[in-house]
């Protein structure tokens, strides 16, 4: 399991371990925000940086703490109806995007907040580990997610700044030569896929990912790396976002309702195709992988290329024997990009680079179940409407990603780091 | 094959048999309706009547007479840019929104063209039948998936008239007892899924329904017929309608936003709940199946059952030893709607009475390739962000029935004849 | 009074003959339409050419049959609920963009409806003369409201049926000669505004002109006719449509809001601009006045002619001496549109060419009082957001202007007959 | 002229004062807030505190030092792109909808910024008086003005907080009498409206307030005081927002697609309705002035009681002999609210309390003339769709009321101090 991967075996030390340095990692990614930064909601899919600061730590005091410490008193019951997320079964919430105009409380209190809660898990650390050892996991698993979600959140807040903000100072440029372009043929025939049942042993795992069980796969193969920005560069010199029988139609009514053009946080200059980064605007590097581009850009970009997106079960097999700590980790606040990755043999950079496209729409496994109580809507309701992503990317906290991992967007969303692999069948 | 179960060996005559037939069914299905009603469109999802039956023509006139046959010229270029529906390769044309302000041509020019263009086939059928047989199926299976769309569209459009206007007269009421509601265990391991290659002699199938490939089910049960009127009442009454937890989260959104509260078509009367029909408004029958929902509505009655949707698969594997021509079909203009099946053994009225809800995503199958040219654009480039439907409705018209059928609407959408049957895990 | 210079003066025969002239007009305006041209709505501003034909007999049916003649019954009360239009005092109705789902009743239904009416009419009118006069005008005038919108309406359809749908043939063309512009001086000082009090005597005005009232104008000037097609082509190629400076700011937000770069019904042909007119596309006439522009449009091009547009109590002042009788009118069936006025002294064409737009607000006049009843909905309650237009245009009827009469309105609406004439203080 | 009547006449002195104090003012306006709270823009119709700080220093920036202090250099061209507000003629700028996106330059920035400005015009102050004191005056109102909108958005921000945010501590309670409602007779026949012509030694006026000119007012009278919370309860419950009849149309459209049911920042609490103030949520006091609300709900309301709105002709000869100095003045940072007037003789409370809707539409005076230039875009192009308000509010700052005042509103908007006085025709 991913968190055994990387952790001992004395669940309570080890589970107090991880709880510090993850919630520490949420406080040192805010460091460089301004109460006004914090604050801010550039979009309705997005949330201010303080809202996710503050939401990770309801999760814990809600399904901790109030759940499991008798006397426990909750921060504040006002709070509680601010920072819920979506969970219905706790009752009405501040509307989402009504967020950024929470101009109190304010990032010092959130702060203030999150230190109350730590230290009252950590009081109760011996009694949670052995209640509930599986709510804690997710509650660090939730804060993982949310992680990442401030750092693209607060890059697309800054990426609408005439002024250019940048959250990190640019660091020197790591030149690298891209990868000749090689097919990897993948396994056929019945494979296992999902999470190992955790009751029986496994690691942690989002109910999404479960139960494990048995599906058929054709003959195909797999590109053994992400396309680049260079590709994608051609891509839209070739005329790809005006070619109408490239795109899904659902994806043609976007591209010319939007005037969408080329991949989120691009502009042209002086020199050329610019984008957006966590350290401000810079030229791109052909080498490196793209990102910011949607399902519907990632279907056009495959079927211009003659190929086609892998599904998730060719992505999932394809990562099985691959180790998820090998590529980009967030392990500390920082400048994260994708990046070009090294040659080498098999599949490149599946894991922290760019979270990769499925072809597969975002539905339960056969035999799914939610789980009991509120944490029940954690994300079997978000299934319709959306696609799978596979691997993980600059972004994700080390730690966070696995095999089996579904993580999943609307097909028209781009502000996560996201990328695609070419798939083929044989 | 559904065609050649219905039809002999000689296939020109055969051709030209059925296309006559099919050709009139429309004519007559249209009968009833004055130049007004042929005209006007109540939604941007539906199409006029008199727009069907020359956009069906016009597919016939491209495809065939134009491509196929050197003589032939074309009605006029106008229509052409007024009766393309949606593919890009055939160039501009009208946009979708306005096709109800097409007050010119009239019903009546509409016929003349209708019957040029079958004489100009007639007089060509040797020839089409030899060079191009499968797209001259491909228009007659074109022509009545629009014969579909004519009675749902004409259906909705008269429901919003305050006058209660009915396309044909009521029929008696055949009252029948709603059979009890019992599991059948489907198949589980690997099963074929998919048509019979055509090219290799099997009957007619959409591209969407290629290739023929393996698939692994997990073993699950079916119910043995749709869910009732009178069950969906329950759910009403039950506040099925306002629990948050039953519904998805796209699907509570839109019962929110659109206010829903009962299947399109039904409204409170003083004896109780009512339904618009092609024969006016009635009260409903109980033991009639539901119909007029969307998949929003379909997955939260499952999830209020304890139960869930069947998968496409599980329904084609049920399908497959059925014959599809055995329940209601749309043989000629006059009412249709569903109704409740007779008893009897296993699975009752998968064919002919509502279009059944899968839970699957409408995505392509492994390995499937688009047809070349603009009839490429039939099916492909609509999978994303819809569901597939299995069976067919008593007003799909016969011999357009089979197992591997895909039949795909958004989940929002329900002026289709839909309904759902539940399935579980074993 | 305008009725009274066109007709005699035994009130009962003079209303009789009236009716039934004025009736007869509607109808055969209506003549050349389909049942379905009849029945679509290309905009929610229009109405179906059968929901005026209807609606304005609804009017006489329902304030003078229903409420003055005892025996009278309803046509329909169904009916009744379809075609008022806005009476909040008559009950629920019909939502208005719904107006062109009605295909039902017939066009055939609806002039039956009619015959009905006026069937009814004239046998209760020696009643009706007697006891409501008024309203019997007000009924008449109404209808020939409904007149001019049915043709501005059809003229909407048709202009966006991509077959070019003429509803009259094409008239040879009168080539006249621009007249050169001058500036006439309008009075100055305390004029009288407002019709005569038609119950001192005076002829029929709508309670909006009303009461007459003083009002105070500063020394100014009207240029002697309205502004040309040609002079608006040089407003467009000397950029008047890019030039933020020359609008108002909400002027500015709609041009760039709806793309708009010419006046409704022109575009680009190959010998330069064409115009769709009620026989169909035609080069524009240089010397014709530009027409179906907006209020906001027509401020523009007077800031761009470093001049204004007039208020509506200079255009009345000026217009008092002048015989309302003098211009165009609709008087049969048969093509109208603006056309070059013949040169002479003082203001030229201000009755019966196109309708002109003043700089005021539609506001009431000082003490302006609501008729009792339904009918006092009439004007009233229209007045925000709408501008002022003064004079008549080639599509009102005769009888129809006055120099008291105020039509209005929005500033964005330019699918009436609307044009400008300038002012400049002196 | 207000200003002379509050200030001495050696002018580059008396220029210097009020700008220092005027300037200071704006600064302890902002001193409660964070620098989230100066950020945040809650609806597109308000900005950001932090944006009317830097925005008005802008104005002082642009038209004086830049276009009049030859070594001046801008602050920074960028932020010359943030901070203009709509001036077309200073080119590109910022979407106003965008500017609580605006997380920097923090407000600390923002008042590095303003110290700046004020350095470098207390340097040329000298110059300045003399090339362009009508520039400084200009600039002057201009920060006044967007001292009232700095609170009324910082109240509507505050307002949509559940926590409840207040500005400024509550004050105690002055519970005073409502003085009866008694009618004044107005001014008739011919009337001077407008400011006296300050080129010609009047005192200060925006362009829209001149020229003077001749107006004839008809017999009326006005209601000695404004509306009170009071009254406005009765209308309530009375049922005024449900009764059509009592709507222009516009407003009914309003009422219902936006649910309005009372004045903005009204709730029902336990002990009868609250108000949102700059002090946080307090019961209403029912002797105090109503405010925010649109100019649609005055308009019902004044039908509703059998009387009109008074003109702005009206409101402006009945204030014309009053002090504008008289009423409540924003003369430092602190709670204000409108508040019951003591009762007395004549017209109460005209200024000083809650701008007065008047039933004038806001349109340009005969003879109105832009100013050259950029400023000349300050008024005149607002002039659509937009009614007059007369008097002025508890958060007006003194020196910025007059007679001749002529502020505007669209009649929708409602989060301005806005309220009514009655009239009627005698």
């Amino acid at each position: 399991m991913a968190t055994r991967a990387c952790a001992g075996d004395d669940r309570a030390a080890d589970l107090s371990r991880r709880y510090q340095s993850i919630r520490a990692l949420s406080i040192s990614l805010a460091e460089p925000l301004t109460d006004a930064d914090a604050t801010a909601q550039s979009m309705a899919d997005v949330s201010p940086a303080k809202w996710h600061l503050a939401h990770s730590s309801w999760f814990f005091e809600t399904f901790l703490l109030r759940d499991h410490v008798p006397a426990y008193e909750n921060y504040s019951e006002a709070w509680a109806f601010l920072f819920n997320s979506y969970y219905e079964a706790e009752g009405p919430r501040h509307a989402r995007p009504l967020r950024g105009l929470l101009t109190r409380p304010t990032l010092r209190q959130v702060l203030d907040y999150r230190a109350r809660v730590d230290e009252a898990i950590r009081e109760a650390m011996p009694r949670l580990a052995e209640c509930c050892p599986e709510l804690l996991e997710l509650g660090l698993h939730h804060e993982q997610q949310h992680q990442e979600l401030l750092l693209t959140d607060i890059k697309h807040l800054f990426s609408l700044n005439p002024l250019g903000v940048a959250l990190w100072p640019a660091q020197p440029r790591r030149r690298n030569t891209l990868p000749e372009l090689r097919w990897v043929e993948g396994a056929s025939g019945l494979i296992e896929i999902g999470a190992p049942d955790h009751q029986g042993g496994g690691a942690f795992a989002f109910d999404n990912e479960l139960p494990r069980h048995s599906h058929h796969l054709a003959p195909h193969a797999l590109a053994n790396r992400p396309i680049s920005n260079g590709e994608w560069r051609t891509f839209i010199e070739d005329g790809g976002y005006a070619k109408a029988t490239l795109w899904l139609s659902d994806g043609w009514d976007w591209v010319n309702r939007e005037q969408i053009a080329h991949p989120l946080y691009w502009r042209g200059g002086k020199g050329g195709w610019e984008q957006f980064t966590l350290s401000g605007w810079r030229a791109i590097d052909e080498a490196d992988p793209v990102t910011h581009i949607s399902f519907y850009e990632a279907d056009a970009f495959a079927a211009w290329s003659g190929a086609r997106l892998p599904t998730e079960q060719e992505l999932e097999a394809a990562a099985q024997p691959l180790d998820p700590c090998s590529g980009l980790q967030l392990d500390q606040a920082g400048p994260v990009e994708p990046r070009c990755p090294d040659d080498g043999e098999g599949l490149l950079s599946l894991f922290g680079n760019v979270w990769e496209w499925s072809g597969s729409a975002y539905r339960p496994y056969p035999g799914f179940r939610t789980a009991e109580g509120a944490v029940g809507e954690y994300n079997g309701k978000f299934m319709s409407g959306q696609f799978v992503l596979k691997g993980g990317s600059c972004a994700t906290p080390r730690g966070h990603m696995r095999p089996s991992y579904r993580n999943f967007f609307h097909p028209h969303q781009r502000w996560q780091f996201t990328g695609l692999r070419l798939a083929k069948d044989c």
